[in-house]
């Protein structure tokens, strides 16, 4: 089954190299597809890195032994299978991870925890050691590549290639932050896996490295929904390479802290949009804005609760200013909220204000807005000063048809 | 928009006459059909109620007054409006529903509080004052009517009328419960709404009633899902007359109180399966079976997490015996789970068993269970005793159809 690029696709941007970063890919063959779906990152010695996992309580082996390395803070290669998540395989998924571990470790000298892999794609199919070793080995024999190569390397139903990048000033020094993803296409039997991988050369000490993404992590990929459904194998790292030989940062009192800290959540922001961009069936991408919660955190579950709603996201794709729905998701999200202070705008004109329907409302101005690609939702719960933006994509026939029509 | 009846429908069933319940129905024209859209149910004196309502925080007038007047426990008459949910109304929703409680009061001589209302259809236009008194006006003179007829008069978008009845012995006497609930079909801008209503010539305490009502509405009403939104309005209420002259139940130790107790439960479940057969687009009924669990609430929610899962529901339409969706939906539920101890089946075949794919697996008897309108999975967590079972739909373009493409 050949998919078209989201309508909503962004091409793939320039992005600089990353001192002591080399990335490779090579074909595994994890599917019968002639395309390369193993990559292969190489880092410099002394390598920070940080990494959010998915919450899912069946986890993959590999999201497992991430979670416990990531606290060495220490890293020396990534290695990313494309085709098959090794999820739900037990013992003899854990193994053909230990196998990529040890061949890896032996190629750099590293320890095998300094080793972190990833893997999306089928699920209950253990990893085949054969052909993840032979990938391995192609990867380290192959001539480093750009990366849109990588980007494209560990998509598996994506529809276009995802990156983002952004720049700092540490003291007087810039660095530069590369960053790819994958995710949101998703093909029966497959899971919705979003991967992230985002690298800097900056000198960053790991404990604050782990606290800046997950600063970021929480107001960038933690709003964002296609459909709520989240995968055993979520992950986002950072490695920092050092090469930049910036005054290494670790806290947030050391200088230039906060402007690497804005970089790398702008570059989670730009990529877990992509995400949202290439949800399947998306024909609009929609911005969700709450404000007068009772905190940052109640707003953004009230965000989600109205982009997980399957009602509120088809009258979107149906180009429908159904604010009536909007209502019903507030009143379920389980948060704090007064029907009487709820107020409602499609595109920036307010259909309800304060509990009511707004008086001789023109419809026309939000009709318009809702023909367009980018839909805005604003929400005042004017309860307090709580607020948050959460992104989602609109529910259409294309969800059903790649969920439900085809099949593996 | 004229829709078929769903493919999942069920005949009317026949139910029996209620001592002490008269049914009569009005056209008060609250959209522009020519059909019965007012409901009135005359309660004999003496009639004791029980009600379970939304938790949305959003929820309408009518469901604030209802909460409030079931503590008296004393009802004499209810009124459905169909066309108009008067949620997000504000005061002046609240005036027509004063002006309806007044009416009937007067005609039966009875305290505004004995009155109960439920409004359903579109959100944030009041109630319109005048169609509603003379619509109550016109159903004070009409002559009593069906079971059914009421069963349709309460609809909006339901696509069949649906009934349930049942009998339980009380020491030497024969009870009856007759039901009858609308919800599910929903066409833009209306709300998803249920609302049901279920009569019985027992003798029952009010405090027993809403107990009794609130056990069943767990295994029941709160394990039936078919989008995951929640309406302003969804109300379930019981009304027991006491004509039947039992010995009155008024705890868990009167004789015929376990009886009364399945009597009404059974009701329940039938009447939330209709609900579920009626689900926008449903050509699949789906049951979810989850043992294994630390409790059965926990059982319960993991179920829930299950059926919500639209990569779940868009499987199950596919026809496809798609298990790693459902190792994703338990694992996303937080609720605690093992992956190494999940087991699934479809059909009653294991797919997957302690974490494993079951070995020599065979997918045939599978599929064929899978092209069947009656689906079955289970889910066993391996943890302790807790188990629940929900019910649930697939999710087809019919949703998507009735939803995003059709606007009003």
């Amino acid at each position: 089954m050949q998919i078209d690029p989201s309508p909503l696709a962004r091409p793939f941007p320039a992005m600089p190299a990353i001192a002591g970063v080399t990335l490779r890919v090579a074909r595994a063959h994890y599917k019968t597809w002639d395309r390369c779906d193993l990559t292969f990152a190489e880092l410099a010695e002394g390598t920070s890195v940080a990494g959010v996992f998915t919450r899912s309580a069946c986890a993959s082996t590999e999201v497992e032994m991430g979670r416990d390395d990531v606290k060495n803070g220490r890293a020396r290669a990534l290695v990313v299978n494309a085709g098959n998540a090794n999820a739900f395989t037990g013992y003899r998924g854990r193994e053909a991870v230990e196998l990529i571990r040890a061949q890896v470790s032996a190629a750099l000298g590293c320890g095998a925890g300094e080793v972190f892999v990833s893997s999306t794609g089928v699920i209950g199919v253990p990893l085949p050691k054969d052909k993840a070793q032979a990938g391995v080995a192609a990867a380290l024999a192959a001539e480093p590549c750009s990366w849109e190569d990588a980007a494209h390397a560990i998509g598996t139903t994506d529809t276009f290639a995802k990156g983002a990048g952004a720049s700092a000033m540490i003291g007087g020094t810039r660095v530069e932050l590369a960053g790819i993803i994958k995710g949101s296409g998703m093909i029966a039997p497959d899971m919705a896996t979003m991967l992230g991988y985002i690298f800097t050369d900056a000198d960053i000490a790991p404990a604050f490295l782990q606290e800046a993404l997950e600063r970021a992590n929480a107001a960038t990929f933690s709003c964002i929904t296609v459909d709520g459904d989240t995968s055993t194998s979520d992950t986002v790292m950072v490695f920092a390479t050092g090469k930049a030989a910036n005054a290494r940062i670790d806290s947030w009192d050391s200088p230039g802290a906060d402007a690497f800290a804005a970089a790398l959540a702008d570059v989670c922001r730009n990529l877990a949009q992509l995400v949202v961009r290439d949800g399947e069936g998306a024909a609009k991408f929609i911005t969700i804005r709450v404000s007068g919660a009772v905190s940052d955190d109640s707003a953004r579950r009230v965000g989600l609760a109205i982009a997980n709603s399957p009602l509120v996201k088809t009258a979107i794709a149906g180009e429908d200013a159904n604010w009536g729905r909007v209502v019903m998701a507030v009143g379920k999200a389980g948060e704090p909220a007064d029907r009487d202070r709820l107020s409602i705008a499609f595109g920036g004109v307010w259909a309800a204000r304060d509990g009511l329907p707004v008086e001789g409302y023109d419809e026309a101005p939000v009709a318009a807005h809702l023909k367009g690609e980018e839909i805005d939702i604003a929400v005042d719960l004017g309860l307090g000063d709580g607020r948050a933006t959460v992104w989602t994509c609109d529910l259409t026939h294309g969800y059903i048809a790649i969920n439900a029509d085809y099949r593996s």
